[in-house]
């Protein structure tokens, strides 16, 4: 078989397209982060629940709108049966809540964080294959609920050390009471409308204007049909859109002068006023969650509610997190609807962003002590001295390259950045001791320097050479002043 | 839309056959053993890594053997290219390492959870979806390195507190010198034998030896055909497989006095001692690590040591951890082969033996503390409250059910197992007091009680109202001392 192998035609080693290696340098700052947004969910009181990849086609299909529909990676079950890759991990939270009703009794709020896929057209921080993490929260049709996520979002933000940030808020039942008002009542339309809206931030106040009128070419000349609403009507919704006030109690304020009288805006603001009271109580900074009235969102199942959180400082990357009530999805799979409300943390677009902005310290390892031998010291005493380390709790790596130079195991330690080097020599051995070099400092002090002796003298500084007995404490002491230099 | 929703006939809530959903009592132990598992794999020096799900046709086919060939789960590409779903970890880590010679320069090393997918009979803990949590060593030909990887997999039982348990050892090379001095020298036919040993636990010594021979009947009267050995060499093939000693060193010396001397027994036997003598040095108990004459393992890319875990209280659950060198399948993409050793946690399998054995407590919430409100406190009240708790650290839930009794929020409490809730009533809120109510006391208290008066003022008895000044305080308290009862 060995052989085999060897003569075998070599099959390219490469990545399926949309999809992306996370190396060390990737995800031992991405665990931090699922760590510190995971304690807020749980602080909470959100709970982890794992649903599987696949699902059954007709769960998914139809569920997030025309677009899911499209980019489903579908496939066949060894019965024959139709699956698909989930889209999101709402949906399968919706099929969950209608399976176990003994099990999920409501009040019910959960977590989960995953892999979903969507067949779309992958490019710079755009995957097919992405990481959600969302709560969702099931049994109440409070706007306090919303509120609550709405507050989870922001804390968010800030327990990554993001920086600027503003979550966007609106209700599916403002827009709705909009559109009414305005005669647009047909399904169809109002989804249309409802699309061109969603493009707002992307092609400009302008484009919109004409998409909701007769429509425009796009950059390659074809053409995009238009809602063809009378001007009268564009100019109402667009005013509408352009809404602003200093305070959230303001802006609903504005949005009820601005909308028709009825039952359908009294309920739209009764929400909204909710919603701006709890976030007070929340102690929600106004300018961390603004009620923004363009705000549209793309997936067909959100009823109340939706969220989306935008970066000041950069914007390109667009949303990070978004979310929003969907009361009716449940009734999927159930007669009778259970109202839920929840966000979800784009990982891979929050963890670019971070990256863009800074935020995320370079760390390649979390080694933070290398056990090395030299000369004809065998490879069982590295072991003794690592177990040694690792039974006090010091992470500690035995070098196993096949260069076994002092020059090959140090250049291993400095390309991950190991802060520690412990040198096992024959010597040194026979006499009960070991060598411990502190490659962060002997780092930091050679930095500046050009001469080639002193740099070597400063290198050598760096190493002490202890009895065996005191070779914990040493390390120890060397990895508190090293993190002590490093805050 | 919300009309079509509920009027549309209802799709089925059911899980794909093979897959599982992990609800809050699965999930809440599941993340304790997992941490407790990256943390060993992190003091032995190995880094994170995430591949995606999805993989090149070409990648997985033929690399694990015929078995995983016939059990993938394919589908197509929105371009067209035949893709899968990863039916391990070991092969997309070696794709890595061929596709990133610059970033991960050898010796590496990686750990890495995920699902994996494998079309096969789905049985009582068989999944078609099941999580692997992997360990893997590239850069070395040392059996050192295997040694270490059998010492990481007895603290890993060790560190979920499993019991009793034994990794198995033995080496393909064993069984390479042990078929070739007994003139079994044809791949395919080599192949087979292993298939068949592989089976011995399974099928028995008798069933083996009609296997190795002219075949035999299964108990449908469906034929299994034989491998057509002759006795001589059956009867020696199995004598070396029962090969039993005290030691480690014991068996390799039982071993190398049963094998054709040769270059081949000289090579495996130098790797025994190697592995054998290095276990000595990490301190690895001769009870925890056993050779195993009779170990195949069922993967075609093993090239020398293998090993497997099984537990003596709980056979009926087979092996919860596999793995072994191969120094061959990085050469599927590459020229110069790179040697590697690993193994898989199997962490759906030893959660369900956890549960088996007793050893994974119940516990079906984080929460801390449950916020209730009655008669007509505003949920904003519980908002502020809550937002107070969780600022000093402590898991809040606010109730949001449609009951807003104080019985259906207590038996919601009661449901998870929330030890306290926080009550707001009107007249404690009009004086600045608070209720608190440690219901793990109470429970514990009227465990044993039959009297109907005597129930109830057990559970007023551990019922507080204090001023709001102190209610983190005495929530802490509550919290600490049902941590002292229950440790």
């Amino acid at each position: 078989m060995k052989d085999v192998e060897r003569n075998a035609p070599k099959v390219e080693a490469r990545t399926v397209k949309g999809c992306q290696d996370l190396l060390p340098e990737d995800m031992i700052p991405r665990k931090k982060v699922v760590r510190a947004i995971e304690d807020v969910f749980e602080r909470y009181g959100f709970l982890p629940i794992e649903t599987p990849a696949l699902e059954h086609l007709e769960t998914l299909l139809g569920a997030g709108g025309e677009e899911t529909n499209k980019e489903l990676f579908r496939l066949e079950s060894p019965e024959g049966d139709p699956i698909a890759l989930r889209f999101d991990m709402t949906v399968p939270f919706a099929r969950l809540l209608a399976q176990y009703p003994d099990k999920l009794k409501t009040p019910f709020r959960r977590y989960a964080c995953g892999p979903v896929w969507r067949a779309d057209k992958p490019g710079p921080g755009r995957f097919r294959q992405f990481t959600q993490f969302d709560i969702d929260a099931a049994g109440s049709e409070s706007a306090a609920v919303d509120a609550e996520i709405i507050a989870i979002m922001a804390e968010v933000m800030q327990a990554v050390g993001i920086g600027d940030f503003v979550v966007l808020v609106n209700n599916r039942k403002v827009v709705d009471a909009l559109l009414y008002g305005h005669n647009v009542r047909c399904p169809a339309r109002h989804k249309h409308v409802l699309r061109v809206i969603d493009k707002l931030a992307k092609v400009g106040i302008e484009n919109v204007r004409l998409e909701l009128g007769e429509g425009r070419m796009d950059e390659s000349g074809d053409p995009i049909p238009g809602v063809k609403l009378d001007k009268e009507t564009i100019d109402g919704l667009l005013s509408f859109l352009a809404i602003q006030a200093d305070t959230r109690h303001g802006i609903v304020e504005a949005m009820r002068a601005a909308l028709p009288p009825g039952e359908q805006t009294d309920a739209a603001m009764a929400e909204m006023d909710e919603l701006a009271s709890n976030l007070d109580a929340l102690g929600v900074d106004e300018k961390h969650a603004v009620f923004a009235p363009s705000l549209a969102r793309g997936l067909d199942y959100y009823t109340g509610p939706v969220f989306e959180t935008i970066l000041p400082n950069a914007p390109e990357f667009g949303s990070v997190m978004g979310g929003g009530r969907y009361n009716q999805l449940v009734a999927r799979f159930l007669e009778e609807p259970i109202p839920c409300t929840g966000m979800s943390v784009g990982l891979d677009r929050l963890m670019a962003a971070l990256r863009y902005l800074g935020v995320v310290p370079e760390e390649k390892t979390i080694v933070e002590a290398l056990v090395m031998t030299l000369g004809n010291v065998p490879v069982s005493e590295a072991m003794r001295v690592a177990a040694e380390l690792r039974g006090n709790g010091i992470c500690a790596e035995v070098y196993f390259g096949a260069k076994r130079s002092l020059k090959a195991q140090l250049s291993h330690a400095d390309r991950f950045g190991i802060p520690v080097a412990v040198i096992l020599g024959e010597d040194e051995l026979a006499q009960g001791m070991v060598s411990v070099k502190d490659l962060m400092a002997g780092k930091q002090q050679r930095a500046d320097i050009s001469d080639h002796d002193t740099y070597r003298k400063a290198g050598k500084a760096t190493q002490v050479t202890v009895p065996n007995t005191i070779l914990i404490d040493t390390v120890r002491n060397l990895l508190e002043h090293d993190r002590g230099q490093s805050e």
